[in-house]
């Protein structure tokens, strides 16, 4: 029998959920993973984390419901359950529904992976969700400036007035070890795939635990990155696409084969709303990459409503989850 | 085709949820509905309830539970977890995920009812399970030295050290009606079983809602009222079966046609336990009923161990699931 081809997505929020959504579609014909980060700390998942001392299952349950089989009504209720966000009054307010669910399941089963693995079977997930780590950490970041942040959404979250410098270093801490399902998963890829998403906060935050940058160099996999459309306040400001993967290669330890820019005019009154916020276009010139650059229209044109409990809500220019796989599909086939 | 016999439970809480597991590995020989209280006020539902203006879901939410299909894993583990009580420190502390479930579902479907209704999809009920009311409102019980008492977990539940005098009252405030679906379950149904359960605030906290009696007066069920074991502190003290059978029949207009007792010795060193809160066998003798007295075995003769998320915690001397099945089965079959 065919073996079915091997993709990797690594990351966690919005743009791993926007991948996944799109190369679920494929399925069937290629087996899929997402490798996510564990060191989210803000939010539902940072109130469970210190209330509870739980894992941070946030990027963990945005895969999960990605990836979830909604072909049926209870399948799209079920997934449509896991994102619900409690919007009202009261001591869950702000609770993800689906992290709660992860967290009783992690009660009776005594373990966050055998809640993962048994949350996957109740959502009927076309694929294998694995967490980069099992252990508890922290991400840690450097600034030029000789300022250290710890805390993930310490990171994320600049208060307004702030100005942060480039980041010049990235870890976790304590130090923690690669997951061995991760391992074997990257190993064996046929195509991984980096982004979209946060540099640091998301892809970067896989990349930094301990024995990835080693199960990398042992994989034959085609590598993938797939360039954000704006860049982010305190992260990746003046950032350009060689920038981004300058820093990726820094800490994965090789460039990616192909980079993966978007070329369609982004909408400019919404240029304007991201401005605001001090977040620009990613300069997608790719001047000094090695690697294959591919330009495509990978934009999604529906206008986004920001609604309640809306997992997509920051991003109002983002990515289409059907033009990235499609891409990523013809990579994988080599058609491309 | 022969048509199942219908059995219609009303009640809520523990004992309802044992008469229900009983009665579950008949479903495909009988249809089963429970007509549940909606006036629950205390512990996570009261919580919900008050924080955000959500019906009482907590009898629903066990009698989901109770009926919830079993059969493989993913079944048996989806209904572990709408049982579950989160148990460690923090802002969830002490809610049920069931009824958390059953709110996430209320806030993306619009309504109770709606929810009720994808929840037991989603948990693959052996039956349907009937808000007695679709409208909030609160349980209200006069006592005979003129007290008044409003809410369901401040007539449940008795502050150490004090006395209260005999209920010679229970009603709802403000006045609600039942819900047509109710009406239509106790209508049609071939048996409606009463108890066991807390007399006041689970059984009969059905059978005040507006247009009970009359469904009821409708019917041409065969009724059954099963005993509680133990005496209720602050409800049921010093109330003999015939007692609950006179209170059972102010209120619902008639005589249960037949009356379950248990006739085996409770366990000794158990009693001792409910003593020190006062709570006692209820007398079985029944003097003075009209009705068809079936006196058997129904005591549960496992050791009940009170676990982290227990739902049947409170009672250490209870009724066996499936005696009580049994002889509910030879009963409808005219079998007795």
């Amino acid at each position: 029998m065919h073996q079915k081809k091997r993709i990797v997505v690594v990351g966690g929020g919005t743009g791993t959920y926007t991948v996944l959504s799109g190369l679920k579609k494929y399925a069937d014909s290629v087996d899929l993973s997402a490798v996510v980060a564990m060191t989210d700390s803000g939010g539902s998942t940072g109130r469970l984390r210190d209330e509870f001392g739980y894992l941070p299952v946030g990027d963990v349950r945005m895969a999960l419901s990605a990836l979830a089989h909604e072909d049926d009504e209870n399948g799209a209720l079920v997934r449509k359950l896991f994102l619900h966000r409690f919007a009202s009054e009261g001591d869950i307010t702000g609770h993800n529904f689906g992290n709660l669910f992860l967290i009783a399941l992690t009660d009776i089963l005594g373990s966050e992976e055998l809640a993962i693995k048994a949350a996957s079977k109740v959502l009927r997930v076309c694929g294998t969700v694995i967490p980069v780590t099992h252990e508890k950490t922290h991400l840690v970041a450097e600034y030029s400036d000789g300022k250290q942040i710890v805390g993930e959404h310490h990171i994320d979250e600049v208060p307004a007035g702030t100005v942060r410098e480039r980041i010049v270093s990235l870890g976790v801490t304590p130090e923690v070890q690669i997951n061995r399902e991760a391992v074997n998963a990257l190993r064996n890829a046929d195509m991984i795939v980096f982004g979209p998403g946060d540099l640091y906060t998301s892809v970067l935050a896989n990349c930094v635990v301990g024995g990835f940058k080693e199960a990398l160099s042992c994989s034959k996999a085609k590598t993938v990155y797939i360039s954000n459309l704006m860049t982010k306040a305190g992260q990746t400001t003046h950032m350009s696409v060689t920038d981004h993967v300058r820093e990726l290669e820094r800490y994965i330890g090789r460039e990616p084969d192909v980079v993966l820019v978007n070329e369609t005019t982004l909408p400019p009154h919404l240029l304007t709303r991201y401005e605001e916020e001090g977040e620009y276009p990613v300069n997608v010139e790719g001047i000094g990459l090695n690697g294959a650059l591919y330009r495509r229209d990978l934009l999604a044109t529906e206008e986004i409503v920001r609604s309640k409990g809306d997992v997509l809500k920051r991003s109002l220019i983002r990515h289409d989850s059907d033009k990235l796989a499609s891409i990523l599909f013809e990579l994988l086939e080599g058609k491309v």
